[in-house]
């Protein structure tokens, strides 16, 4: 659990979390153990995704994967602790924080429709379903909102959730972190398709033959289309005026992600 | 999901939430849905356990396992959603229970715990470590007091939690349902132990050479173990009187089971 949840990612999910929560005037420990809660769900989901049964990855954030450093079998329970933790933790977050318009069971609604069949499990399904056949840009999308989109929502929902944001801002939040995570992931696929395995901490072979951004709109239209739901991205934000510069700020270090040939080609080796 | 979800199982774990909900004057639908919550995460397990990487299972509850009808990728991805929705049931289910000694926050808490290191997941981690060596009977009990045993009290506590018992009453229903786990295991090692594959719903094979109470005690002494846990499981129910009638006849039910030799052994064909 600890070596999956604690590789040297970007933490972008729960950075958004964080920055969300803050636009809203929440902070503070609960606000942290939320945004802890998001990044352990993620960290559950690409121990799963890594498997010998999935992607058979063998590199992640550049190192070995979780199921080649401690066996299949205790990677797979890793996974399910720490998702299991992650529950946890958003339960008791919840709890502490000052919210009136909102229930603890809100925050734990939204996490749950972002894991489940409409948000990462089943894009994951569909992804698994669909590496075998050509996927039109729509259907890519479908995968990818789930896939990536859905916890970007959710950690920017819980964020905005813990300030008792209203309903509306919620909206214009979850729009703007659904744009936000299929950008990115799309700068994922532009990272994978013109970085090395040192730069971008992953197998360069792994996603040979599968349907990508890039592999359906070349790199080109992939950065592209990243440039055009960034943009979009932030015409969600347009409502809350200087109130969402962090938020913005998330969104350009986004769209630099992808051009700086993922973050281990930084001169500093930042971590990815 | 609903393939590992809806296969005949006993749901002895549903069945002591709501019996023990019965007893503290909890009914309804959402006293209902916080027992399938419960359900849904023994199916979960249940998958996880027969995966190739863990015991390999072929059979399940007269059934091919999960990963043989469907591919060992949807199996994980089903097992997850399974744990997903178990959550998501609770959590809606506790927020429209009319509680006033907890909050809903206490009964995700009590089944996170049940679930994660000190409990489902902590016990089939130990159990997979321990399979090669041999065991002592403290070290076996150790395993299945988290491995069976704490859904079994979670299961208890959060019907007891419905219906706003005590913290004193909640500590003699987890007792009580801790014993009671415990012995359902051994009764469970019994029936492997001498019923058929048909009768046991489960590969006869598959335990073979795995510690378990059969091995480490023969049929006789497990027998005695399982009877003097009952025994004492009752006993934690003495200041009820006739209200723990219920949860007495859950106890009945378990004792009889491995004396049966398995649900598939009796002359209804019931589904085990």
């Amino acid at each position: 659990m600890r070596y999956a949840a604690t590789s040297p990612g970007k933490r972008v999910r729960p950075v958004l979390t964080l920055a969300t929560a803050e636009m809203f005037g929440a902070t503070g420990d609960a606000v942290l153990d939320l945004a802890c809660g998001i990044e352990l769900v993620h960290a559950c989901s690409l121990v799963l995704d890594d498997l010998p049964a999935m992607d058979d990855a063998r590199l992640r954030r550049g190192r070995r994967t979780t199921h080649l450093e401690f066996g299949e079998d205790v990677a797979i329970l890793a996974a399910f602790a720490l998702l299991n933790r992650g529950y946890a933790l958003v339960a008791e977050a919840s709890r502490r924080l000052p919210l009136s318009r909102y229930h603890a069971e809100d925050l734990l609604h939204h996490l749950a429709a972002a894991i489940g069949s409409e948000g990462l499990i089943g894009g994951q399904a569909l992804d698994l379903r669909g590496s075998a056949k050509a996927l039109s840009l729509a259907e890519l999308e479908a995968i990818h909102s789930r896939k990536t989109g859905a916890l970007f929502v959710a950690a920017a929902e819980l964020g905005a959730m813990s300030g008792d944001a209203r309903r509306k801002e919620l909206e214009a939040i979850g729009s703007f972190a659904k744009n936000l995570g299929l950008a990115f992931q799309i700068e994922d696929d532009l990272v994978d398709a013109t970085a090395t395995s040192e730069q971008s901490g992953k197998d360069a072979q792994q996603d040979r033959g599968k349907a990508t951004f890039v592999a359906l709109l070349g790199i080109d239209g992939a950065r592209a289309l990243a440039d055009e739901l960034l943009t979009f991205a932030e015409a969600s934000l347009a409502p809350f005026g200087r109130r969402a510069d962090g938020l913005k700020a998330i969104g350009e270090l986004v769209r630099d992600y992808g051009r700086l040939g993922g973050p281990g080609a930084a001169a500093s080796r930042e971590p990815s």
